[in-house]
């Protein structure tokens, strides 16, 4: 049997990961996880992150991933240490991929970065960015409320354009010429993003650059697919699985079965 | 003392990884080798290569090196898999890299590959690509020409421009989105090779490529640079020494020292 690659976020955001790496690695077979029954991550507490990422994590230990994608930018701030020292395969976050994208793109070096309350509090793209390049300057800015959008299904209503103007536009009087989008949600709105940033200020899709870390790692490990059969996907989540179904279903483009997962697990620390 | 990123080329076009290492992540050492003595490596046999790429990553592991890089396509080509068995550090490579940003840019899954005579001739980048995307279709010119001028200091004459122009004359008929500069001399070149190509066309620098990934092998390999302190980076060549340092000086932008190194090796196989 192929070994899959497990992917897990706080609901659909990590959609966005798992479309890049079916586009670049299209012969990896993929276990995904969105727990949407407690999304959003964003405004709760580290310690809370960290214990749902782990159920998610021995959730999909069961199908002996050869490599976890902590596709979330909230859990991999709260969790990714802990996760790897508690697992034996390569895991990977999606917040180090972004840095080192926007550490190569940047001319000026000034770095913006968005993402959820949890994200920017923890600071996590200061700290990864500056283990790279300590001159860096970062400039952060929460956004809590798209990731409720894009739970919604809300990308491109004219309230959800609005939502948009207003949250970036403290950005607005800073100089920067590259902005990280932090958080796995945030491509589902990219187009807006871009038309309020103009032109001269490349985006980064955290997303887009842990699907090419994905595949530096697996070359790494010797654990790329070998095999050219195509890949039978497959898709779990906490929550309402047709509302998943539908959104996946639009961003991937293609026909996807998902199975509903019912926690038995107290919702404590 | 700070374990160094050890970094060899055939001769000077390693330098455009050692620059994008320097802006990339300015924390780390660099020990570089460039073998100017027996510059070109691309029209010899993989046998000859592989040797001689052995004997420099003998020269360069006496230093300790955390991390070695093969900054030269050919090498990449003929000694990767070999040097990977017989060193204990993690080797990077310049194809993969290259291969990976491209399967990520390419929109129409056509990619472009120009490099020397051996790599080209190794098919090392269709593999590579083939590897990641099985459907992606690679159209490859071998550029002969472009080291020795590069050798030489000739970046920016109407010579060269004129050489350029005849050598990628064939591409103009191919349809593509992408070109790999598929050898570590040819960033050297960058500006009109892409005025040659078009807007169109995205280049892709295997230097700038190989760069994010050493970021990406020494992350998870926990042993990015953690000291603040200004590296002090060491060159060695085998050739005119004085002719690299020169060279050196105008693509880094700073002054650099150079060691002449004499081989007291048969040059044979």
């Amino acid at each position: 049997m192929q070994q899959a690659i497990a992917i897990l976020d706080s609901g659909v955001g990590g959609l966005t990961v798992v479309k890049e790496v079916m586009r670049q690695l299209p012969q990896e077979k993929i276990i995904y996880f969105g727990d949407t029954a407690r999304t959003p991550y964003g405004p709760r507490s580290a310690n809370e992150v960290r214990l749902f990422t782990k159920q998610i994590v021995d959730y999909l230990t069961q199908f002996q991933p050869k490599l976890l994608v902590i596709a979330c930018n909230t859990a991999t701030a709260a969790a990714l240490d802990y996760i790897r020292s508690a697992v034996h395969i390569p895991v990977v976050g999606v917040i180090h991929p972004g840095a080192r994208a926007a550490v190569k793109t940047t001319k000026i070096s000034i770095v913006g970065v968005i993402g959820t309350e949890g994200t920017i509090k923890s600071e996590a793209y200061v700290h990864a960015l500056k283990q790279l390049s300590p001159h860096i300057q970062v400039i952060q800015l929460a956004c809590p409320s798209f990731v409720p959008l894009v739970e919604k299904g809300l990308f491109h209503t004219k309230e959800t354009k609005l939502e948009i103007e207003k949250s970036l536009a403290p950005l607005h009087k800073e100089k920067m010429d590259c902005l990280i989008l932090g958080c796995t949600h945030y491509p589902f709105l990219r187009n807006t993003i871009s038309s309020v940033m103009g032109n001269e200020v490349s985006l980064i899709s955290s997303a887009d650059e842990t699907a090419r870390e994905i595949s530096t790692v697996l070359y790494h490990h010797d654990k790329l697919a070998t095999s050219n059969a195509i890949p039978i996907h497959q898709f779990f989540c906490s929550g309402d699985s047709k509302l998943f179904q539908q959104i996946a279903q639009e961003w991937l483009g293609e026909q996807i079965k998902v199975s509903p997962v019912v926690w038995q697990v107290p919702r404590i620390i």
